[in-house]
């Protein structure tokens, strides 16, 4: 498609709309992803009303002033069995016409906007026949790469560590990114390792992700969403179901190979008691059992990647996570267990919308830098810098993962 | 304890009894394993009536007479939970008396029985009282490790691969034996690198087993036992449970990274159908979506640790194979398709029994031997050779893995 011939979701005229609004999406298996940008009134940097982060900026590039964007990024989810809500939640907010009241009426191009995960091929016709939209396509891994290595080198305050109840944010060093392995967390789990911008393989992955815990909870509780599967999970205890290896050693620890004696040695192995029914189990610890059982595994499996290739680091993303704190305290600890404490996992704050967001980064091309180009109609930029100031949204420890990120977009 | 106290269940009286027994157990989370010798009435090599075996055998040691006892490796199981039919057998067995009638009635020494497996502590007591059994136990990684060297060094056809339909019997060279990966699945997987006799350490393991695969199975079925569930997942079809790539992808490959649409995405990822129930998935689908998951991780975690060391060969042992040829398969493909074909999945003909064979060696010391001093009175051996001549049972394709194995005890 020749990308002259489609309007992209960024178009932007000052003379309509309050805020330009740029649109990008990932729709996986059970997730549809959105970000979309939202403008601030401030379209040129005034050194005097700027923050002390973008006067830095200023004061590095000569305090010239440059064109800037001065606005959000948005993070939004729909369940993709839900799709329609994702529809007509972009529908109601105008995100495919950039928010602009005058370009309702579609004109005779079709819009194109980003989109990533397996939905983009699925729903592609969905979304032609009832916005009018073009899904243009990007691979997936690209994407999932390209957002994490944004909000790792970017946003402030991104990455943490959480073991023990102690969540501890992680100043990343840019030049000591790389590599890293990235553990993405949807329905299955992928398992990428990222050299650098654009440079990375997926090395691994496993069947047993977030569609696991929730498929499998359905199936033994009466649970009516994911969420409510996890809330519950809180409250269990997995030892009435897994078999601990003192279950087998009559309470003692297999202290020779270092099992202790509340270790699991098999999820799930006591539930093969005969005279229990399913009833007889509490769903709070059936809910229980399974979260340690999947992450566990995702911890062990990412270790023994990040091994192999001699990676340090491993980030988890993915919406399994939510920023769980059982979920992350689980595989952090399964992480520091087969490593023997080599390695840390640590998670990320948008954990879910990685690939989202790495569709938004990849409209850059045509999208963001069009829409600063029809606003310094003398200057074309040659590459963009988005500025992240902070987090918006509640202070440590309350954050919930969609905060808006107060951003803006240089030309540079 | 001094062994001249107690008496083994190897006591050989050749008054008394045509058979001399010799006993073994390998109590696990979910199976009791026995393992016991029968004699046959040859005591004594005779160059006429030998195998042409043994008669080799005869021949490299210069065609000398040696004590000999001829007879057959039995192997027999019970459920865990059912430990008191274990008991009654060996009871109605008299195995614990070495078969004979006249020692019935217990001598002031206990009877002492060498035995492995969390069991040995957790039963002690239960052992004590009802047969006056004192459970000599040994370590439950020096035992599976002695049993799978002793099957795979000795025992003639013992190794074989499987997939797509096809077994294959491996020719073990012994002196290309070792290092291999030992990966025991019992209610949870143990995985072992093994450098030699007594050579070996445990490396990893996962609690995602043969407990998970039966609990989650009764938690979800309505079968009565294991081998129904196994049985189940044979006709079952795990695409209406699991989320494939190309359900994901709409029916597409992702072929940029070797994803082909029947790949599994995400195990039971297609149970989160808001409008389907429990009610709604057949049961025989759960059973091979359940199989399938856990065969494929074990497979995998298997590939990860191999990869770690450097071992080509990696063998599958423990109850939860059963021979079943799903299961074979899946392992043996996993294997292959995360090791690119590089590592091998192999598996062994007496799979469940490993720990229970190694128990079985390890009386060797005051077990075996001590029944041949008492014959050959004037001889002590220092060291006794197993000569296993053939499996005894069905043809190839048809054994069970309890078949009883012929073979012959040297002293040389």
């Amino acid at each position: 498609m020749d990308p002259k011939e489609v309007h992209t979701g960024a178009i932007f005229d000052p003379k309509q709309s309050p805020h330009v609004y740029h649109l990008a999406l990932d729709i996986g298996g059970s997730l549809a992803k959105l970000v979309y940008f939202t403008k601030d009134d401030d379209h040129f940097i005034d050194g005097e009303e700027g923050t002390s982060h973008r006067k830095a900026l200023e004061k590095s590039n000569g305090s010239k002033k440059y064109p800037v964007l001065n606005g959000r990024l948005n993070f939004k989810k729909f369940e993709t069995s839900k799709i329609n809500d994702c529809l007509e939640f972009i529908k109601s907010m105008k995100l495919h016409f950039g928010g602009s009241q005058l370009q309702e009426n579609p004109r005779s191009h079709p819009i194109a906007i980003k989109a990533t995960g397996g939905g983009a091929y699925k729903y592609a016709d969905i979304f032609k026949e009832r916005l009018g939209i073009i899904l243009d396509k990007e691979d997936e891994m690209d994407c999932l790469v390209a957002g994490a290595n944004f909000l790792l080198e970017v946003v402030h305050q991104e990455a943490f560590t959480y073991m023990g109840d102690q969540k501890q944010f992680v100043e990343i060093d840019q030049n000591d990114l790389y590599p890293y392995l990235l553990v993405n967390i949807g329905s299955g789990v992928g398992m990428i390792k990222v050299e650098g911008e654009g440079k990375f393989e997926r090395v691994s992955g496993t069947s047993i992700g977030g569609g696991t815990f929730w498929g499998l909870g359905k199936l033994l509780t009466k649970c009516k969403s994911f969420d409510e599967l996890l809330e519950l999970s809180y409250r269990g205890n997995n030892r009435t179901v897994d078999m601990l290896v003192g279950d087998i050693y009559g309470g003692m620890d297999y202290s020779k190979i270092g099992l202790s004696s509340t270790t699991i040695a098999s999820s799930f192995g006591k539930a093969i008691s005969d005279n229990k029914e399913r009833e007889d189990y509490k769903p709070e610890d059936i809910a229980r059992s399974l979260l340690r059982m999947i992450s566990n595994n995702i911890g062990q499996i990412s270790y023994l990647n990040a091994l192999r290739f001699g990676l340090k680091r491993i980030f988890f993303g993915g919406f399994f996570i939510r920023r769980h704190p059982f979920t992350m305290d689980t595989l952090s600890v399964a992480v520091n267990f087969w490593s023997k404490g080599e390695a840390k996992a640590m998670f990320l704050r948008h954990e879910g919308f990685l690939g989202a967001v790495g569709a938004f980064m990849s409209s850059d091309k045509h999208g963001v830098k069009e829409l600063l180009v029809n606003q310094v109609v003398q200057r074309t930029p040659s590459k963009l810098s988005f500025v992240t100031d902070k987090i918006q949204g509640q202070q440590e420890g309350e954050f919930n993962g969609d905060e808006s990120i107060e951003c803006s977009v240089y030309a540079a």
